[in-house]
């Protein structure tokens, strides 16, 4: 029998929605716990993560209830970890090409997606820094990264590259689709205008064809996105 | 014949130094070519890594002159990734354990690593932070994942986790020996008081092992690096 495997996560949380993403394409069964993340309960602190983040997850050991987690289990926690660990244990899901070559190029386009798009992107959406400027120099990264005449991010199949950028992509686009961000007014809106450019054609096509994979489909509830955030962005500025 | 491999590097890198420390311990030969980052040749960034940075490495293609870099040839940049490609092209140098759960447990290490030590130690040594806290606390995390009952990070062989933090032990050790630094004068020194309290005596006989490393020892200049950063620390001063 396989080792148990728990994912503790949040819906908000697009790291969270990477593991997701990446087990579900490996076609793993596995126990989701949601954490409650506004009022975290104190054994998850304490038995799963002193950092108190999502995703973290827990293999092997006995087969507990998520809420009363054992400490013989392996807790693993920063979803760039977690994604390598899942292809490791699952080879045959093909997440990590064997290829040297082909496995550093995932690897790197990993790094790159969390140094150069994830993090001036939380920049600009936190409303942290006014242009979305930084943000569209990432996309132009990653965008010379893609792999030539496939859908996919490195080589012809699904990897961990794919799981580690699909759920910034589809956030992304429900903020230069609804406006909403911490940036001023309109300015979600004036970045998706920029991005029709030919220039990004081939970004945006990557884009397209990773929203429409089933694994994200069938993952992806915009509308609580939407309406969370509209949430969290109108409570902090009162 | 094996395929060539060039590492672009710098002296005062440790970023450099940890792709040294594996191809070392793995007994790999290669060409290093130390880039002259104070007046960079315009074929690095044109060629080599657009970002401008070292290490970075190439692998295969013709086996040319490092200032004239073939398209032929697998570029490859930032440490950790270059890490993990040359512990994969070189399994039998034990470099990353293939234990699943063993290998995750370097991967989340080499993270830690660069998220909590690394980050805010150059926060503080380059003065953009007056206090030390975040450093410390970066040393209980690391001290907290350390092995137990071996003398190396992760299991008990050497792994691209030792390899990935031992540079910055070494220089973290000139720092408070010499108080050499970005920080207020003394505090350097305070902070290698502070080390010797037995809570951090894990910490620091972990580091005590590293230093006396062969692959370590042999290419560890304390007396260059500590004239270059009193040179660079001055002229930023003036
Ligand atoms: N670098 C981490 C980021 C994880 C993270 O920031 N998680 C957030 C949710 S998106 C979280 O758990 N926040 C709760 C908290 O920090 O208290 C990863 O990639 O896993
Ligand atoms: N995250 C990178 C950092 C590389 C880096 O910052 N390298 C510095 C030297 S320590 C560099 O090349 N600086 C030159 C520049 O940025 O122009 C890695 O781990 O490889």
């Amino acid at each position: 029998m396989p080792e148990q495997l728990t994912l503790y996560s949040h819906k908000l949380s697009p790291y969270s929605h990477r593991i997701e993403l990446a087990l579900a394409e490996a076609n793993v069964k596995y126990k989701n716990y949601q954490v409650d993340l506004f009022n975290k309960p104190k054994w998850f602190a304490a038995k799963i993560n002193p950092l108190g983040k999502v995703p973290t997850i827990t293999y092997g050991g006995p087969d507990v209830d998520p809420e009363d987690p054992s400490p013989l289990s392996f807790k693993l926690a920063e979803s760039s970890v977690i994604l390598q660990f899942v292809a490791e244990l699952y080879p045959e899901s093909g997440l990590l090409p064997k290829d040297p070559v082909e496995h550093a190029k995932v690897l790197f386009f990993m790094d790159t997606v969390d140094r150069h798009f994830d993090s001036p992107g939380n920049e600009w959406m936190g409303g942290r820094t006014e242009s979305y400027e930084g943000y569209l120099k990432g996309v132009e990264m990653i965008q010379g990264l893609l792999s030539e005449g496939s859908e996919f991010a490195v080589g012809d199949c699904y990897t961990i590259a794919d799981a580690c950028i699909a759920p910034l992509l589809s956030r992304f686009k429900i903020t230069y689709e609804t406006d909403i961000g911490g940036f001023p007014v309109g300015q979600g809106h004036k970045l998706g205008e920029e991005l029709k450019a030919p220039k990004f054609a081939k970004f945006m096509d990557y884009t397209q064809g990773m929203l429409e994979r089933p694994s994200l489909r069938d993952s992806n509830d915009e509308a609580y996105l939407a309406e969370m955030w509209k949430k969290l962005i109108t409570e902090r500025r009162q």
